[in-house]
């Protein structure tokens, strides 16, 4: 179980095609993994995740430890059973949405709940974004939840360190991060022996703010812990993109070549394509259901909203040749209608659009990777994309 | 086209099943019709309604008349190729939704948009509910719009007097009614002539309130206009259940038996097996998709809300035996979690679920219609069905 293994590495490129194994099936990389935070992609169902032939889907703790609790999904046979995912899952720990969250200043002011975060050597004292309530999640704790949710990965807990953090800071971050990981992996063995027959594979997380000197600490400590895959965490969190790329180069050659790497919260298409063919096997990001809600659509030529008057008329569907269910049925004007209408219909569209092209952008990477064309593919495709704004 | 053929009557009830043709198919009767207000039935996309085997589907002169307006729609090639819907299509004329949407004191206060509506002989005038601007309808305006939008059927623009209206109020607006349907009559056979392609059948609407000699003067007075069918409007706003039995029994007798009745606004499963059972063949409503957005289900045992503790950790379906999609893959425990949390995915399973069971329900009707078992089948399917407050 947890086999990881390389069909197909680049020769020009640190890029890659593998197979991951999991309990709920195999997992091809590179992949792009659709977020399911409260145990559902948003807008779809899970008929529309597999006809959309997602090879895995994300959950988020953070939310599912809120509500419903991990006690009820436990108790409902767990995450697969209970929303009817028979595919594989991952589930993050926690520690990013506590931190950005529970901190973020926006969401405070809005419900006057005092959104503080404090952490000490054994854990994070927080209050719900919800409805203010004290929790306290230790590294165990976040273990804990994840087997109690039974997802085929789950993520090590980390402290993600605000962007304008001092290196200072993002040090003492990173040394928390390690002390955590050597304390979830001990907690993973414990429960993992006691119940023999839940399988889940913990990836342990790469930090250090955009430092080269603390993130090449960070790899080599994380790849030290011999878990099934390594992860990297606390990037596209406002640094740039010339800067999360090479902070990615910095990270890549200390991890080891036959375990997968795990980019977090990353998945604009240009992003996809670029680190990739830096040696990224996964990634995950909440973008492209997010933006589907608020009428931005991907083709091949760019990033468009549907609601620009340019759309109004227009019988195309969002984008010529794709295969979608969208696409295949509705035009730019219907859709259009139904996003300035803010028909639930028309949000469900629009997400099957851009998840599908996300899937889909991943299974022509890797096609080419398997062709030995994946950088002419690559520099074809971002000649053509021009990102606009939405 | 718009032949009616019934093909069975029961011998013990007024009820009969029959075909409707129209230029995009066979309507099976007695029908349901789902509600698709803004042209797209909240929830759901046309590829589902297909799935759930919809018969015909409705949408609302006033809402796309506002927004985006006919005459997008007209361009765009009709709401069949705008919508993408290759069935049977019936469009309201606005009247109701003048009269109520406009007329919404609540809406009022919350907008303040002063949304008076303005009655005479010729037509209305009247603030839109979404800017408060101003709008001028006519029976002749309302025919026009309906042929720009093209559903096979089309309703004739009614006064719609507020259920609290005296007998004089009811009697007048009982008469401007009947003028204005004459000329909804000459205004689509004018347009009818100028465009033979266009194939749509003008239905009547009996007004009148609650009083029987008004409803069958109004009766006579439609049926007399010799419309491929005849409506019942007005009723459902309050009066009652029994009170709208009532009308439709007083009704129904001076409708001719050869042409469809359609009732509008009603479509409650114990309203649907009394209607039948009194001569009814078409109803839409948009009770049922809207309940399903606030958590609410059908079953053959009741109606109940999702919400309720006692699912918490409900491993059935909605309904034990239901094939829908929505029953054939999740567990009432989590369609809980995701109607607590407002997620989208939940309302459209939900909305499945109900469009379904009422689909099927007709479908029951009919089979048993044909089989000479329709009242047993009734009266077993009420003796069951609690209506409980959700």
């Amino acid at each position: 179980m947890f086999e990881f293994k390389i069909k197909k590495s680049a020769k020009d490129s640190l890029a890659r095609t593998g197979v991951f194994n999991t309990p709920h099936g195999k997992i091809k990389t590179p992949v792009f993994m659709p977020v399911g935070t409260k145990a559902t992609v948003k807008t779809l169902s899970q008929k529309d995740l597999e006809k959309l032939d997602a090879e895995i889907i994300l959950a988020n703790t953070y939310h599912l430890f809120l509500r419903p609790g991990e006690a009820l999904i436990k108790k409902m046979g767990g995450l697969h059973k209970w929303m009817n995912w028979n595919g594989p899952m991952l589930t993050d720990s926690g520690g990013y949405q506590v931190f950005s969250l529970a901190q973020n200043k926006e969401f405070s002011k809005n419900t006057n709940f005092k959104t503080t975060v404090k952490i000490d050597q054994n854990g994070v004292k927080f209050k719900s974004h919800l409805d203010g309530s004290n929790h306290y999640i230790t590294p165990e704790k976040a273990i804990q939840i994840q087997h109690d949710l039974g997802a085929d990965i789950i993520m090590a807990f980390d402290e993600c360190a605000p962007a304008d953090s001092s290196k200072e800071y993002f040090k003492k971050a990173m040394g928390i991060t390690h002390s955590w990981l050597s304390r979830c992996k001990k907690e993973h063995e414990k429960l993992s022996k006691k119940h023999p027959a839940s399988k889940q594979a913990l990836f342990g997380i790469v930090q250090g703010g955009t430092y080269k000197d603390l993130r090449i600490e960070s790899a080599k400590f994380v790849n030290e812990q011999n878990l099934p895959g390594n992860a990297i965490g606390g990037l596209a969190i406002g640094e740039g993109k010339k800067t999360m790329y090479k902070m990615v180069e910095n990270v890549i050659p200390h991890l080891d070549l036959n375990r997968p790497r795990y980019l977090m919260g990353v998945g604009t298409p240009e992003d996809l394509l670029e680190c990739v063919d830096r040696g990224v096997d996964m990634f995950d990001c909440v973008h492209p259901t997010r933006m589907s809600r608020h009428g931005a659509f991907f083709t091949k030529t760019g990033r468009f909203n549907i609601k620009n008057e340019q759309f109004k008329f227009d019988k195309n569907p969002l984008e010529k040749g794709c295969d979608c269910e969208t696409c295949k049925n509705h035009s730019r004007s219907y859709l259009r209608h139904l996003i300035f209408e803010n028909e639930i219909s028309g949000l469900r569209l629009m997400t099957i659009h851009n998840v599908h092209f996300l899937l889909n952008l991943m299974n022509e990477i890797r096609v080419n990777l398997e062709q030995n064309t994946f950088k002419k593919f690559k520099n074809n495709f971002l000649k053509k994309f021009k990102h606009k704004d939405d």
